[in-house]
């Protein structure tokens, strides 16, 4: 398996501010742009923001998770079909990407690009982080970017020197997730053999000891992914897209 | 650069239903489970379709492109908050992803897998291509690939055996996407040089005469992807996510 996906791990602390070189940024951005695109469009923006100002600002929209200081940059992956549509408009051709169905395209696009610049990233001795708040607090990352219609933030990456190594995360068996020629529910059965060794691990115990829940679904429901938090999240969410023109 | 990364180009043709043995298959559903997911939780099925009976029926949904008949295996990769909420469900824990933040958190978990699939086939000498009809036919899809409420597809990657090298395909210069510290909207002039080596390119013209458009803006626009289309598309994805339960 190519190295740097065996490798990968979330990194959260990072050696403080240290500058990543040009040069690597540039292979990074350059990794990016390689992955698949929908009809070669390339309908994404990759926002490197580095300056303490930067960094300050976006802190709060990231919760004031410290690793958004500490990295050398936070990343911000958007759709975009705002370029590819002024190009068109200067070229007297009618875009018609102010919909769902390009910020789809878009987004997937963003995506694979990030995918890309993470394991280029780790293959030039960087750690990286997804941050998922990037879909909490759309409104204001649009603001703090300036990011103008046809442009919405889809993931953030932190990129940084790691500050130590962190562990490889558990992933379930494969079998949770390959599924052969069409899907088939798994049984209760089976559920129960492919969450067994995350529900034992000593961390899990950890947790629900901490938590005083029974079991680490709870901890999911309750602690860390609450109903009126992912209701909250889907309505500004999809304002944003509403605000930035793709519904 | 990550060779890996560097040489990837969509295979558009394929040794015609040469199978990819398990052990192969194993390593790129092993890869893909190896990118970063929204708290540890793989909210995603990776669905290998690789039967003559299961390639006939997703042919059409995909166009009737050659390739995907011709092609070892057909991977549908969707966003799948299923499999958690059973779990949850089962440990009498409350699950609330069904709505739209979850299928964001969820598509994006399955799209940096896609991306780590990917890498690693070429890593094994396949080749790929990401299917953009995964988002037109999506009711078709659902039924064909029997996928229950909390599951939805967001791409498609063919993979089998190249028949022939593909060129590299062209990518705008990195300035195009690659944006400092907050978005600044290009200008006109900077427009202008951004798309001028691909709109002054060999291909472009030859586009440019057999359809008789005086751009290749207006490729894009009249004839790969027109309003009406992109209309319809973004209703119909819209209400796949509504019937699987993401709305």
């Amino acid at each position: 398996m190519i190295q740097q996906i065996k490798r990968h791990r979330s990194t959260r602390s990072y050696v403080e501010n240290r500058p990543i070189p040009r040069e690597v940024m540039q292979q990074l951005i350059e990794a990016a742009t390689r992955a698949s695109t929908t009809g070669g469009m390339q309908l994404y923006s990759i926002i490197v923001s580095s300056s303490d100002e930067m960094k300050e600002r976006l802190s709060p929209l990231h919760f004031n998770q410290p690793m958004v200081r500490q990295c050398s940059a936070v990343v911000t992956f958007c759709a975009d079909v705002a370029r590819f549509s002024k190009w068109c408009e200067m070229r007297d051709a009618q875009p018609a990407y102010n919909n769902f169905a390009w910020y789809v395209n878009a987004a997937i696009d963003a995506l694979l690009a990030s995918e890309n610049f993470s394991l280029e990233a780790q293959n030039q001795g960087l750690g990286i982080c997804y941050l998922g708040t990037t879909i909490y607090t759309t409104a204001k990352l649009i603001e703090v970017l300036e990011l103008p219609k046809g442009v919405v933030p889809v993931t953030t990456v932190v990129v940084g020197y790691p500050a130590k190594e962190h562990p490889l995360t558990p992933r379930l068996p494969l079998e949770a997730v390959w599924q052969e020629e069409k899907y088939t529910e798994h049984s209760e059965a089976e559920i129960d053999e492919l969450y067994s060794e995350l529900e034992s691990s000593e961390a899990t115990k950890a947790l629900l000891e901490n938590n005083e829940l029974p079991n680490l679904a709870r901890i999911f429901t309750e602690r860390r992914y609450k109903r009126e938090d992912n209701e909250a999240i889907s309505a500004s969410y999809f304002e944003a897209l509403r605000t930035q023109g793709f519904i």
